[in-house]
């Protein structure tokens, strides 16, 4: 792990505007979003991917795997918040959490506002993503610090076969985009395998892209899911500037089991303070932007909706 | 108006990636949206704007002024579809309505969807946007083609300043941002104006920028407008990709008079699919997100209903 020493030597950098970084992907192509760099604070290549994070001029420090965004100060709390309080609102006194991928710990963060849980896991494959987090960005790692924590370095889909069924009562999938590292989180034997190790009436959340960018992506991930969960499976979208398109979208399904409503929480997280003391106010989340985040485009919803139940 | 020859007589082109439209401004400092060209199809100078068309690579054709994008044939339809129908299906029975700017025609395209209308009129100050718009956006401008529009170019502070009072049930202000050409639209002058054109219980639906971005213009647009409008004061959000942060936000008023609830629709625009046989179907608006769209995250929510009522 080393830091680097001018805004010259990433490739991302030197390739588009000056003093400019530009997220150009296949994903995404004819369009880039481009966040002016202050200074770069680091660059590395792990086992996985390329490790970069800088500092911007208006979005704080920011964590780029592979050249596309993860995560900026500034918007990081629209993402966290609503990938992990969409699913544990949903069920009642939710106990037993795994994280797969989200090794910057914001997830973390959020899960342990919720006082019934109990235990914590998390299995993030690439360790320099944890070690930037904990070095660069204080206020997400945080998670990191909580005593439930469970960490293990590792590939998501092997811990998820060695878990015994019915072990969690909640699985968020915080992964990249489907190309590099995170592609196996989008297939349907992974969603198989989280689904055994839910208890009946469990439920997952996982990364589900734009609605404005990936309709087909999206429309595989729905068939996939609606044969492998047989409780609900809804599709949900909130706002994340610095994600291509502005928007991010989430699959949210639940086994066999007790009912899961995922539009009407159960446990709403802000009718009750308690976790603001340690872990701040809620900056995005509330009860009436979970239910809002099911409502979809007509564009979205007819192809959602017809590959559904 | 003449067309361009090539890409590199646009300032906007040429000062960023090669072949590529950046969009820099002062009301969005540190980031930049770019969109691949293909070409340029128009160049120009009004008397109030810089005037550019481009066929972008993955956007469908681009309308640019002074620098900033106003709409693309790919996302224009969540835009025109929620500044629209959110006023009018709010109200039973629209039949006399005001367009304040929107030259391109295409919130004339979503008002001619309402069967109960009689009389659209438009103010735009810029001839230069109606004819670019005609010659290169023809399923937007297709709205002027509706025998209810009446078109009148010129200033729309001044026009509403004539219009006698009680005059429409639903004034739509779609502008650009507050620098420039509709600065005035922004202020508190404006506002009263639209007030005193509007029947009681009339409604207001002005363009009021990012809650990512802007929360200090919203602030203010909120303060003014609750002092104004004395029945509802509303915010809502929806998503457009290609506009700043990946969102854009509107005022809803409504002025004394018999109530108007916002946040649920009285006059469903998707309980009737007689206007989809000329109009084609609704791409973005449903009544359901029209309900979603008053949510606001968390941030936001503390600010505007701090200083609403």
């Amino acid at each position: 792990m080393e830091e680097a020493n001018n805004n010259n030597e990433s490739p991302y950098i030197s390739s588009v505007l000056p003093g400019w970084f530009s997220e150009i992907s296949p994903l995404w192509p004819g369009e880039a979003h481009s966040l002016k760099v202050e200074k770069i604070l680091f660059q590395g290549k792990s086992d996985y991917q390329n490790v970069m994070v800088f500092q911007s001029s208006t979005y704080g420090k920011v964590l780029v795997l592979d050249g596309v965004i993860q995560l900026t100060e500034r918007d990081e709390c629209a993402y966290q918040e609503m990938i992990t309080h969409l699913p544990l609102c949903s069920i009642p006194n939710p106990k037993k959490v795994l994280v797969i991928g989200g090794g910057d710990g914001g997830v973390l963060r959020e899960v342990s506002r919720h006082s019934s849980v109990e235990q914590i896991d998390i299995c993030e494959i690439d360790k320099m993503v944890i070690d930037v987090a904990k070095q660069f960005f204080p206020n997400v790692a945080i998670g990191y610090e909580d005593p439930r924590v469970k960490l293990h370095v590792g590939d998501g889909v092997a811990f998820l076969k060695n878990v015994p069924e019915g072990t969690y009562d909640a699985v968020i999938v915080d992964s990249s985009d489907p190309i590099g590292p995170a592609q196996e989180l989008f297939e349907k034997p992974f969603f198989e395998t989280v689904a055994r190790a839910l208890r009946p009436g469990g439920v997952v959340c996982t990364q589900a892209e734009s609605i404005w960018l990936h309709m087909d992506i999206i429309e595989h991930i729905v068939a996939n899911c609606c044969q492998i969960f047989k409780g609900s499976v809804n599709y949900a979208w909130t706002t994340v500037p610095t994600y291509p398109s502005g928007v991010i979208g989430f699959m949210l399904c639940s086994t066999e089991g007790p009912a899961v409503d995922f539009k009407n929480p159960t446990n709403p997280i802000d009718a009750d303070d308690s976790h603001t003391k340690t872990r701040g106010p809620l900056k995005f989340y509330n009860s009436e932007i979970h239910s809002a985040s099911f409502c979809l485009p007509s564009f979205a919803k007819r192809v959602i909706e017809s590959k559904g139940k």
